[in-house]
C-alpha cells in the first residue's frame, strides 16, 4: 500500500461531503496532486476546458449534490476561476476550490517562476481571493490536517464556497491513515439553543392576522424545504419563493402561491403580499432582478427576516441565540394557532394550444412549463430564459437552477453540465441564449467526452436580447456571431450517435421536439429555438425599464 | 452636433494613444458607454465572445500597436477578465480596461443591485484589481478629466497596464470640447538627466574585456530595439535576448547572436554568456521559462542590469537620476572605445530537407523558421509551440508574440486575433496546439465576423504534452477532447470562402500546407499538425525537468 498523504486526506473528507467527481483544468503545480485523484477507484477526475467553466460547472454540481470541489494552478487558473468562484460566494453555493502553488521553498526564496509577475510576491492572489469576502486557508506542513478539518466544516455549517492553497510540496506529506474514521467528528457541530428567538418569532406572528412567507435561496442550500412546507401546512400561511431560491420549497404543493417579482409579479401573485400584514422572509435576499427593480411594497416594519446571517423582527435585531437551520428547521413543528382559512393559491391555466405560428418567447415558456416532469432539473441562463422561466410554476419534484443575484452570462451551460453530472438519474434541461452560450461553449467537448445527456435549448434571436431591451435595441454591440449550432457537437468532438439536433420555429415544431425529446433519454438532445430578435418575456421588459432608469 | 462627454473625451485620449478598435463585452452597466463608441466613424467596437478572451485579445493587440482597451461590466465582466489583465502586468504591456459600474446612487444607497454579492459593498472587486499591482482608477464627477489624463499619462509613461472604473452616471456627464485640442501636453513628460548614470555605465563597461548584452521585453514595450542595435554595432558588442522579449531587437542583425536560455541554450548561444566577463542586461527578468529553469551561471558582480524599475552596477543600485526610456535611447550614441573584435555569431543551418516522414516536433519548428518573413507576426503558445520556436532565429521584420512568464494556457490564440486586427498589412501566424486552443476557441466567431486572414497551425497531439513532459506523461488529466478542427470553422459562422483547412501528418504534407498559406493571403487558413503524444522540443524537456524537480 503506497503512503497514506495529506492529499488523500483531502480527498476523503471532500468525499465525504459528496463529492466523487473532481472538476478543473490541469497545471504544473497542480499535476501532482491530480495523481492522487486518478488513482481512487472511488473517484473521478473529470477535466474541463478552461477553469471559468470548470468553477461554473462546480456551482451547478453543488447545487444538485451539496457540495463541489475543483482544481487549479496557482495564478492563471485561479484568477481565470474567480468570476465563478464569485459566483458561488454572491449566490451562496458550497464549492471549494484548490490551487496548487509553488513549494514553500520556491515563495521564501523569492524566485522569479512562471504565473508570477516575476516580482517574488506570491501573496498577490491569495489577497485578490480574500478581498471578495471568502474564506481562504494556504495549507502549511505544521497544521495541514487542522486546516483542512477547519475550513471543510466551516463549508458544511455555512453552505459557504471556500478557497485552499496546496503549495506542490505538501501534496506527498505524509498523514496518519487513523485520521480517515475520524473524519465524520470533523463535522459535528455545537447545538445552538434557538428556543428563545423561536418564541420571539412566534410571538410576532401570532399578533399577525394575514401573513405570508417568501421564500429564498437559502432555504434550498440549508435544505430547508420541508421544513417549511410543514410550518405552512400546519399554520395556512401562504408561501411564495423569489426568482433567487425558485423552487426552494416544493411549488406544487397546495399552499404554494407563486414566485413573487414584486409588483410585476402575476397580479394574483402579488395580491397576497400586498394584502399581508406581516412577511415573513426565509433565507431572502431582494435584489433587483427578482423584484421587478426594487417594487417590492411592504416595509422592514412588516417584515420578519430570518437568513443565514441576520434575523430580525419588525427592523428590530434579535439578540438571542439564533442559527439559520436550526430555527428553520424548528419551524416544521411550530403550530401558532391562527386559526387561518386555508390558503386558496392561483390555479395554472395548462391549456396550451399549439398552432403553426412563428414561436414568441411567451408560447415557449409556457411550452417548457408543460415539458416539466419529477425527474427534470430546469437551468436557465440569466437572459431571456431566467425571465421567462421564473414565472411559470414547477411541478412536482422539479428542480430550477438560476444565477439571478450574480447573473453572469455564460454561467448556465456549465452549470447545466455540473448538475448533469451530479446526479445522471435526473436529466437537466438547459434553456440559454446563443449570446450566453457563446462565452462557455467548448465544454461540449466534455459533455460528449463524459456521455452526458441533457436537454439544451438554444434560443437563436441574433443577439444579447436581455441587453437590447434594456439598452441599445439595433446597436451593433448586442449582434452576436452566427454559429451553426448543426455542427457544433461534431466540431467538439461528438459522434454522430450521441446527440439528435432539431432547429425549430414555430409552436408546433417546438412540442414536437419536446416530445422527441422524452423519447431520446439515451442521447444528448439540442434544440435551437428560433425567435424574433426583440421579443422577450413581460417580466423582463419591466425588469428592463427600470435596469435602465437606475443607470442614470 | 451632440453634447461632448467625458466618455467622448476618454475616447479621444484612447484614440490618441494608438487603438481605434475597442473590444470587450457589453453588459448593462456600459450600454451607454459603448454607444460612444459606436457613434463614431473613428473607432470601431469589436465584441468579444467573452471577457477572459477580450483581454488577452488586448494584450496582442497592444504588443502590436502600443496600446489597447476594451470594456467590460461590473463585477462578472472583470473579474472574468483578470486573469488576461494580469498576464499584461506580468509582461508589461499597455492596456487599459474600462470597467462600467454601478451609479454613485445605486452605490450610496447600498442597493442590491445584481453583479455584487448582494451585500452593499461596491468596492470589492476594485480591491481584488488592487491586489494585482495594477493603476487603479475610480471616476468621480468632480475630477473625471484629471484622473483620465492622469491614468492615460501614467500608461504612456510607464507602458503599463491600468483600470478605470466608469460609473454609469458619469458615461453622459458633458466635458469642454476644447479640452480634445490639448490632448497632447497630456502626455510631455518631464525630462530625466541621466548623464550621471550614463557614465557609471560607460565606466563600467569600459573596464570590460568581454561583454555581451542580454535583451528583454521592456526594450520592446519601450521600442529600444533600434538603440540597442546602434549601441552594438558602435561597440561591437554581442547581443542576445531572452524569450521573455524575443524579437525585441532584430534578430537578423550582424551581431545577433541567438536566444538565450540559460545552459540549455543552443552551445555556440551559450559560449557567448559563458565566456563574457560582464553582463549587459537591458529591460530582462530571468525567470525560469527562459533560462532553462535559473541555469544561467553569471553572477550579480557581473551584471549590469537596466531595467524598468531598477539599474544597478556589479550589484549596486545606481543612486542617480534614472529613466529607463532616457537612458536606453541614450545607448544608441555611446560610444566605449573598446576595440573589441567583430561580433562572430553562429550561423544558422538554413537546410530543410523534407521527407514523406511523419511530422515531428524538431523538423515543424525549423519549417516555421523557413516560413518567416518581414511582413509576419509569429505569435507562439506558452505549450510545446513557445519552446520551439524561442529557439528559432527569426528573419528581417517578423515580429514575435509569447508570453512565458504568466503563462497562461488559452492566450494565444485571442493574442493572435489582437495582433491581426491591430495590423492588417502584416499576416499573423500562430502556433498553438489543441489542449490550449480550446481553452479560448470561441473567438473564431469573432475572427470570421471581422473577416481576420491569419494563419493558425493547431499541433494536435491529444492533449497537453508541455504538462506531460513535465508530469503524469499517460495521465487522463492530461487528455483532451478530440475536436474536429475541420468543422470548427463552419461552426462558429464561417462561409466556405472565408477559410481553407489541411491536415498535415508528413514533413512534405506541412511544407506544402505552407506555401498554399503564403498563396492564400486573402482567407484564413488553418493547419491542423498532428504529431506523436510524447514528441517536444528539446528545449522543453529540459526545461520541464527542472520545472518537475522545482515542485518538490
Amino acid at each position: 500500500m503506497t503512503q497514506y498523504t495529506i492529499s488523500d486526506y483531502l480527498l476523503d473528507v471532500i468525499k465525504t461531503l459528496g463529492a466523487d467527481q473532481i472538476l478543473g483544468v490541469p497545471g504544473d503545480y497542480n499535476l501532482q496532486f491530480l495523481d492522487h485523484i486518478t488513482q481512487r477507484s472511488d473517484m473521478k477526475w473529470v477535466g474541463n476546458a478552461n477553469e471559468l467553466n470548470a468553477s461554473y460547472m462546480a456551482d451547478g454540481y453543488a447545487r444538485e449534490k451539496g457540495f463541489a470541489t475543483f482544481v487549479t494552478t496557482f495564478g492563471v487558473g485561479e484568477l481565470s476561476a474567480i468570476n465563478g468562484l464569485a459566483g458561488s460566494v454572491a449566490e451562496h453555493v458550497p464549492v471549494l476550490e484548490i490551487v496548487g502553488a509553488p513549494t514553500a521553498a520556491v515563495q521564501n526564496d523569492g524566485k522569479l517562476v512562471h504565473h508570477t509577475f516575476g516580482d517574488q510576491n506570491f501573496t498577490r492572489f491569495i489577497e485578490a481571493h480574500a478581498a471578495l469576502d471568502l474564506k481562504v486557508t494556504v495549507l502549511t506542513a505544521d497544521n495541514a490536517i487542522s486546516q483542512i478539518n477547519e475550513t471543510l466544516a466551516y463549508m458544511a455549517a455555512t453552505k459557504e464556497p471556500a478557497y485552499l492553497v496546496l503549495p506542490t510540496d505538501l501534496v506527498d506529506l505524509p498523514a496518519n491513515p487513523l485520521l480517515k474514521e475520524q473524519i465524520p467528528a470533523v463535522f459535528n457541530q455545537t447545538t445552538i439553543d434557538v428556543s428563545a428567538t423561536l418564541q420571539a418569532v412566534q410571538a410576532a406572528l401570532t399578533a399577525s392576522k394575514k401573513p405570508v412567507m417568501i421564500v429564498g435561496h437559502e432555504v434550498d442550500r440549508f435544505n430547508l424545504g420541508s421544513a417549511i412546507k410543514d410550518f405552512s401546512l400546519k399554520n395556512n400561511i401562504p408561501v411564495l419563493d423569489l426568482g433567487l431560491g425558485k423552487g426552494a420549497v416544493d411549488e406544487s404543493f397546495s399552499n404554494f402561491v407563486g414566485t413573487y417579482n414584486g409588483t410585476i409579479s402575476e397580479s394574483a401573485v402579488n395580491a397576497f403580499v400586498d394584502q399581508a400584514d406581516t412577511v415573513l422572509l426565509v433565507g431572502a435576499k431582494l435584489t433587483d432582478s427578482v423584484t421587478g427593480g426594487f417594487t417590492q411594497q411592504f416595509t422592514p416594519s412588516q417584515v420578519i427576516n430570518l437568513d443565514s446571517q441576520n434575523a430580525s423582527i419588525f427592523g428590530q435585531a434579535i439578540t438571542t441565540e439564533y442559527d439559520f437551520q436550526t430555527l428553520g428547521a424548528a419551524l416544521a413543528d411550530l403550530d401558532l394557532n391562527l386559526a387561518l382559512p386555508a390558503v386558496q393559491a392561483p390555479q395554472l391555466d395548462a391549456s396550451l394550444a399549439p398552432s403553426d405560428q412563428a414561436l414568441t418567447q411567451e408560447f415557449y415558456y409556457q411550452a417548457l412549463q408543460s415539458f416539466m416532469t419529477a425527474d427534470k432539473t430546469f437551468v436557465a441562463e440569466q437572459g431571456t430564459s431566467f425571465f421567462g422561466l421564473a414565472s411559470q410554476k414547477l411541478t412536482t419534484g422539479t428542480k430550477f437552477i438560476g444565477q439571478p443575484l450574480w447573473g453572469s452570462i455564460g454561467y448556465a451551460f456549465p452549470a447545466a453540465l455540473g448538475s448533469q453530472l451530479a446526479n445522471p438519474a435526473r436529466r437537466t434541461v438547459l434553456s440559454t441564449g446563443e449570446g450566453s452560450l457563446q462565452l462557455t461553449i467548448q465544454d461540449f467537448g466534455l459533455a460528449f467526452k463524459e456521455g452526458l445527456k441533457p436537454v439544451i435549448f438554444i434560443i437563436d434571436n441574433t443577439g444579447y436580447t436581455v441587453e437590447r431591451v434594456i439598452h441599445g435595441m439595433e446597436e451593433p454591440y448586442n449582434d452576436v456571431p452566427q454559429y451553426r449550432y448543426d455542427l457544433i457537437p461534431a466540431a467538439f468532438g461528438a459522434d454522430e450517435d450521441q446527440y439528435t439536433f432539431t432547429a425549430v420555429s414555430t409552436e408546433a415544431e417546438l412540442m414536437a421536439a419536446m416530445a422527441q425529446a422524452d423519447q431520446t433519454p439515451d442521447k444528448m438532445v439540442i434544440i435551437q429555438a428560433n425567435m424574433g430578435m426583440k421579443d422577450a418575456p413581460a417580466q423582463l421588459l419591466e425588469t428592463a425599464l427600470r435596469f435602465e432608469a437606475q443607470n442614470h
